[in-house]
């Protein structure tokens, strides 16, 4: 999709993460040329073999360990089969002492370092993807209903009776849109993303709404995951109501913990806490029927609530798109395809067929329940918590419940762990998104994708005190932006490829793309004022963002690209221009302030390059001048020297206008600006010393074809 | 004194402020350690001519300006006389858009750039120079008598007649300290500064702890002279009073402003104010005078105040050391001396006998008049402005009063100005001192001083509200630590040198640093709680601080200083030991991440030098390791290419590691790592790089023989 990936081998692409993502392989016409400027490599001489051995004795003996140095860097490396250096897990060690101490509190929190050969192709069974994919969507029954409901009695208790039509519609529309992603799946086996069906069908601006759309949603998700789950302990436990931002913050800062540690086997850590919160709200529903069955199926009245508002349209369509957040997480399925056994889009269409059956069931079940035991949403308790209460007075049930309602949200916050880090990997690699998001730190997890989700989760939970409620408005707008598009694109794709039974494939996702965009829009317009109107700013501002950096990525790769050379050679291009050696022209220039061991060295290592060379001294005085000059001749005049008179006393601004006057009159040069570099041991000594070299660095930086070079001095202390 | 001047001529040094000073000369052994260096020399062949006119012309017929850059840079030089060429003002203008408005409005604000040629040597006739240097010391008595007193009060309206035996004693003080200083000018005929003296006659400790005492002095120079000038317009103005730490700040601000601008043609600005002032007490005095001969010289009794405390001996000393802050400033002609005209000595002796004559009439004579005038000090306006207003019941003489007094006080910490950046200077040019205070502004005046001293003056004037009063503790004990370890040194210079009637000078020094002993002791004690421990505590760390840095440059110095080379010659040393071309032992390394138009150049660059050349590539996995190497084969396996995989995926540690690997084989090599860089126009384009040359320059730092080189590709856009 994107003019970074362009040259890249399409099958190799799909939704495989690999730590080679860093490294993208060269496109066709790229290898052609590098040929072709290789053909014309020659080099001025041909230089003498190398003063060492590379291989650090690979090839014959290994060389002794010797005393120089902090560590002795040979048990750095060891020789793997190809006979090929391999780095160590002590490569990793900085020098410092201070930065051994960190690096050895990382080990003991994050664990060793994993290698690049242990990244996992995991298939999982049926039985271990349905709760380790469905946590996330069997989780919001936890705070869907209540949402809903939360909105309703805003009208007065007697608006609460709504709340059965309301669920029937929502029923409908997860069916609808389960029906629509079982379609996705067989479509796109190597993962169907919303990012990239969106983007494949409907362009790359699609796809990045729907990414955006999903970015939001990830980061909403882990914050009301962990908003709910905090609020199913506080329920029972309501003395920790106070606590509920740092409980709340801690929770983010383990699940971040445990992800850059790499969670390698949480396949199995789904499985039990998932089917648990299924075995007790079941369990929940049949005590609950039974008890209602028992009289009659006759609806307990609610307790008398004043109405705060009318009961208007506008209030029932945002119970609707209140009550619609059950839903997300419904996409899970078609992310992972390829982690299914063989077939694996058929097992995972089965998986996702369960996942639905079971979501309305749930779903149904509880709003239907809380409406016979006419419950009232009311702050710190959860209406989940209160129908436990009311349906098993005392006990260990109650307890199991509330404990699995928090287990799973919390499960269901580390998917979003899991999968916006993988959604940054795949904008990355289209150049979507900064590069270092394709990085997998030495645990093999997306750090920084981790620490970003974490630090975006953790500052909204914070910003909304923790409050389910207050954060709801925002949530639905994202995901139903990314349904919406998903299923649009997928219209797209029928209407293009065609094949048996298109038409029928395309109605049902045009159905769905329909009933999901009427959500989004419901749910865009009736919570606009609530939060939703963060959402609907921040989605148009984040597709610029991404295609603010698609465009740097994408001059930076064309300026970057190779070409073949041009057929006549010689100087005629810019410095720049040459990929030659023969074709460099040097010069090399030493400012020197005063002569001592610092700049004496610097002199000897610029003579001993054998290029021309020109040193250059700025003085504030002309009588400064004429003793340098003295200097300079008492010590031999081995060089070339021009003295410039700086009346003003600057030094950097003078040097640099002189380099560039230089260059000026032979735009083919390379100049090397060799600077000696006093290497300090101390900070504090930094402010004793003008850093003269790194403010000509910077001066220099704009300068095109001036190479800086620093020598470096050590002092002992 | 210190190590880093000990070569230098050291009739050089004496109180003159130089430019050069930051370029100082070659010591006699240095300069022989050139020369045989130099004989040494060997370059491993010659290098052609340089491709370049160094001249820019200079010695031909001009090059035409080009289009090339930015800016037409042959016009940033100039030709000079002897042949040389002279940076012209445009050479300062940095090159960003942001950056030439800033420089324009520098340019407006503090005036275009002052050449060296400018400093001035200014002479003074003594009528000038009394102003000029004593607006500080007869600024003093706008607050001493009120110091005095405010302390007396505290014991009740009766202890105020006390102040008459004071202020005796005070005078008794300011005749022996002044006659002291008057017998140092002549010995000091260079400047008679305290941290020259104590330092040249006590030891280089006695001198850092004048100098500190007298920079605290200076801050709290400025922040008194501040208040109580605030306090001169407030007396006034009251409704001015809510303003007092804005005014403050302002009037902070606009000094700081005026001396970067460098206020040169400052010695007759100081004239019509100072002589004011005097004239105004003058007057206040013969008019208060004359009306209290009227009556009787019958003091009008003061109004009944209670007393807050008892009348101790500790409250009296207490009232003695804070009126002995109308001292301040009686060092000012010492410093001075080579700025008056010759015999400068001469010159200088007979004003600093003017001076103090008049701040002896002007002190005893108000404390006379206000004990008479039976007025008590009282928070709200001056005693001097009460005073006024008695004396001259309404009118223009009142005005004139405040106006002057208001004026001189700005000229006394305008002093301070003056003299602060110079004492930094005369420090740092031993190395006591960062050598950043060394370097005068492209205004000819010590910017980073001025500005050093503004921050701290500030500070304490915002911390202290604004109030002299709770200032003065902190004041007198720098002064007369200054004042006591100057006249000690003098004693010690007198039993060193002799010379004619030796025992009588000594025996006059020696009062007075006995009475300033005495003072200083007085004040640190009495006044101890009130504030005083902050200069007892803050001597010792600042002179701990200025050893510390001078240990720095010292160490700085001897690892930098020449010597002359060993006799054999050859490969024997480390790296970082060679000063000689031929000695130089090339390696050349070139960290490849992939191949593109950027590392292409790197490797063109490397190849081009000559040098034997290694490129290395870390690759995350095997897999990559094997794609990379089959590029480099395509590409035609020019350089000697080693792979190492780094199976964490980390690069800089393991690359870091290599290199120091490879050293440890051959400790004289010089490594020489050739990174590309890509030149990033926008600051927000920086998130989206690694910036591993960054990173990987930080990580060589410490490694020593290392030098990097980053080869710049700059983006078009």
């Amino acid at each position: 999709m994107g003019a970074a990936a362009k040259g890249g081998d399409e099958a190799e692409r799909g939704t495989v993460v690999t730590p080679s993502a860093e490294f993208p392989p060269l496109g066709r016409e790229e290898r052609a040329a590098l040929g072709r400027i290789g053909e014309r490599w020659r080099e001025p001489r041909r230089p003498d073999d190398l003063p060492v051995d590379p291989t650090l004795g690979r090839s014959g003996r290994p060389p002794q360990p010797t005393r120089f140095g902090r560590l002795a860097p040979i048990e750095m490396f060891t020789v793997e089969e190809p006979d090929e250096l391999v780095a160590s897990g002590p490569a990793h060690l900085p020098g410092s002492r201070a930065g051994r101490l960190l690096s050895r509190a990382r080990r003991a929190l994050f664990g060793p370092p994993i290698s690049s050969a242990s990244v996992l192709y995991e298939r999982m069974r049926k039985l271990v993807a349905l709760p380790v994919l469905s946590s996330d969507l069997l989780s919001s029954v936890a705070y869907g209903p209540e949402a809903m409901l939360g909105v309703l009695v805003l009208a007065g208790g007697s608006a609460l009776g709504l709340s059965l039509p309301l669920a029937g519609l929502l029923v409908v529309l997860m069916i609808a849109v389960g029906v629509s992603y079982r379609q996705t799946i067989p479509a796109y086996p190597h993962g169907a993303g919303s990012y990239i069906v969106a983007g494949d069908n409907l362009g790359p601006t699609a796809g990045l709404a729907a990414a955006a759309g999903l970015m939001l949603d990830y980061v909403l998700t882990v914050s009301v995951s962990v908003a709910a789950g905090v609020g199913a302990v506080t329920s029972a436990l309501p003395g920790l109501a106070p606590l509920t931002v740092p409980l709340g913050v801690l929770v983010i800062a383990v699940l971040l913990a445990g992800n850059l540690r790499g969670v390698r086997t949480a396949g199995n850590l789904f499985v039990l806490p998932t089917y648990a919160f299924v075995v007790a709200v079941l369990a929940l529903l049949v005590v609950g029927y039974a008890r209602a069955a028992g009289r009659g199926f006759a609806p307990v009245s609610p307790p008398p609530v004043p109405a705060a508002e009318g009961l208007g349209l506008l209030l029932v369509l945002r119970a609707f798109s209140s009550g619609a957040v059950s839903m997300t997480g419904i996409e899970a399925v078609s992310n992972a395809v390829p982690a299914f056994r063989p077939t694996e889009w058929r097992n995972a269409r089965t998986t996702l067929g369960w996942m639905v059956a079971m979501l309305v069931t749930l779903f149904a079940g509880l709003v239907g329940l809380i409406h016979l035991a006419g419950l009232v949403p009311r702050p710190g308790e959860t209406l989940l918590s209160q129908l436990g209460r009311v349906t098993f007075p005392t006990g260990p049930w109650y307890v199991l419940l509330q404990a699995t309602t928090a287990l799973i949200l919390l499960l269901a916050a580390n998917t979003a762990f899991n999968d916006f880090p993988r959604l940054l990997f795949f904008m990355a690699r289209d150049g979507h998104a900064p590069r270092r998001f394709l990085h997998m730190g030495d645990r093999l997890a997306f750090s920084n994708g981790l620490v970003a989700l974490s630090l975006a989760a953790g500052l909204i939970f914070v910003a909304f005190r923790g409050t389910t409620a207050s954060l709801i408005p925002l949530y639905a707008v994202g995901v139903f932006l990314a349904f919406t598009l998903s299923q649009a694109g997928m219209v797209v794709h029928w209407r293009r490829r065609r094949g048996r039974g298109w038409r029928r494939r395309l109605a049902v996702n045009a159905v769905g793309a329909t009933l999901s965009g009427l959500v989004l829009l419901t749910a865009a317009v009736s919570k606009f004022a609530e939060g939703a109107w963060v959402v609907v700013v921040a989605v148009p501002l984040l597709v610029l963002l991404f295609r603010r950096i698609h465009r740097h990525y994408a001059t930076l790769n064309e300026a970057l690209a190779l070409h073949p050379p041009a057929t006549a050679p010689g100087p005629a291009g810019s410095a720049e221009g040459e990929e030659l050696p023969q074709e460099v022209r040097h010069l090399v220039v030493v400012p020197v302030a005063r002569l001592n061991r610092a700049s004496l060295r610097a002199l000897a290592y610029a003579a001993s390059l054998g290029q021309p060379t020109l040193a250059v001294h700025i003085a504030p005085e002309e009588v400064e001048a004429d003793r340098f000059r003295e200097q300079w001749q008492a010590w031999g005049d081995h060089l070339r020297l021009e003295t410039i008179v700086s009346p003003y006393r600057a030094v950097i601004g003078p040097l640099a206008h002189y380099l560039e006057a230089l260059r000026s009159t032979r735009p083919e040069l390379t100049l090397t600006v060799i600077v000696p570099e006093v290497v300090l041991r101390r900070r504090w000594h930094r402010p004793l010393h003008s850093r003269a070299e790194q403010r000509l660095r910077a001066a220099l930086r704009a300068l095109p074809g001036v190479v800086v070079t620093s020598v470096p001095v050590h002092l002992a202390e």
